[in-house]
């Protein structure tokens, strides 16, 4: 198969939730881990809640199943003085993150989107604050963006919410019903969980066919 | 505290079930892992049907989810390749094994232990035959044990069904609720996957309190 001169390595695809404990984990150690194998990273928020409602659960599994949900908070914990993260256990479970969903949405292909993720992620598993308002978005765009205002605006409009639900039914679509999961190459292999995503980038870097980038006219 | 000194490295007791995918993984890779780290290893047979009914599902989420069946065949195929493990996916799921997880609990310290539960994971998940006969567990028996058919009828005993009954309501005590699970230490900490073998032998080795072994009154 011909491989993209420009980009060898096949793009990794990191479908993620704000509200995900397992997501930050992979949100913030992706982006060194993918230079080194040399592969582009491709953001794609999108929300659990439609995705749990379609599977017939009313909520996350880790509020409705209290065994799993008491195990969540103790692996997380565990994992992130594992890999030397910070971490705060959030008083709000899961945490509403529409609006961030829908500016990181917006502005997946901006090279700022890494920093921008971490910031909200990090306001939410490590500060305990919310990040549905406009105040929490607007600050974890300082210095990032030039003009948060008009992004801001762009975000509440009816265009990207419909943008977030198509990428929402995208999820569904490709058979995603967990978040991290990371998807690599045009024959869309999927992995699913922070545990997988030293495998996903192995497979990546192994170098499926080109990644849909491309194909869906998405460029980085 | 005080650390046994016969035994410095903490065991780990590894609670797993016949029919369950993720514990043919961590099965045929416990041994050499755990004597590399002085480990001594706890076999903890239980059935994950009651676990399952209790937290309110009718089956295994692999049967209720599709897409989460899905996605688990395809990574148990490239986990098995990944660590060099042969594998077939079974044609029948989840696969009765009541009578080899009554002798696996009969049998759980005797030194060939191991290589039993290897056995019958190989005939499930690489020569997909049946596990539930009483040929069958003869024949994982064949030279392990000198005495098969006694053997048999005490797996058969009513005090044997009773002594499974109780270690599946130890497992839910505990907090279990899926397998393989790994629990470590008196108190009890709980690493959930096979993808947590490794952090469990490292929580072993790094030495919490001495595990209950001793004080419920098992002998290895």
């Amino acid at each position: 198969m011909m491989k993209d001169i420009a980009n060898a390595t096949t793009p990794i695809e990191l479908w993620f939730d704000f509200a995900s404990p397992y997501s930050y984990l992979s949100i913030m150690r992706i982006e060194p881990l993918a230079q080194a194998r040399g592969a582009r990273i491709l953001w794609r928020p999108f929300l659990l809640g439609p995705i749990f409602r379609a599977l017939g659960w009313s909520s996350s599994p880790f509020v409705q199943q209290s065994e799993k949900g008491a195990y969540m908070w103790r692996d997380v914990d565990r994992q992130c003085r594992k890999y030397g993260l910070p971490w705060k256990r959030p008083s709000e479970f899961p945490r509403r993150g529409l609006l961030p969903t829908r500016m990181a949405l917006l502005c997946a292909y901006e090279p700022w989107i890494g920093e921008f993720c971490r910031r909200i992620m990090r306001f939410n598993f490590v500060e305990d604050r919310p990040i549905e308002s406009a105040q929490s978005v607007a600050e974890a765009l300082a210095g990032l963006a030039p003009d948060a205002c008009r992004l801001l605006a762009a975000a509440e409009a009816e265009a990207t919410k419909l943008q977030l639900r198509n990428q929402t039914e995208a999820a569904r679509r490709q058979g995603i019903f967990g978040a991290p999961t990371f998807c690599v190459g045009s024959e869309l292999e999927l992995f699913w969980g922070d545990d997988r995503l030293e495998d996903a980038l192995a497979h990546a870097a192994a170098g499926g066919p080109p990644s849909r980038g491309t194909e869906l006219g998405l460029s980085s």
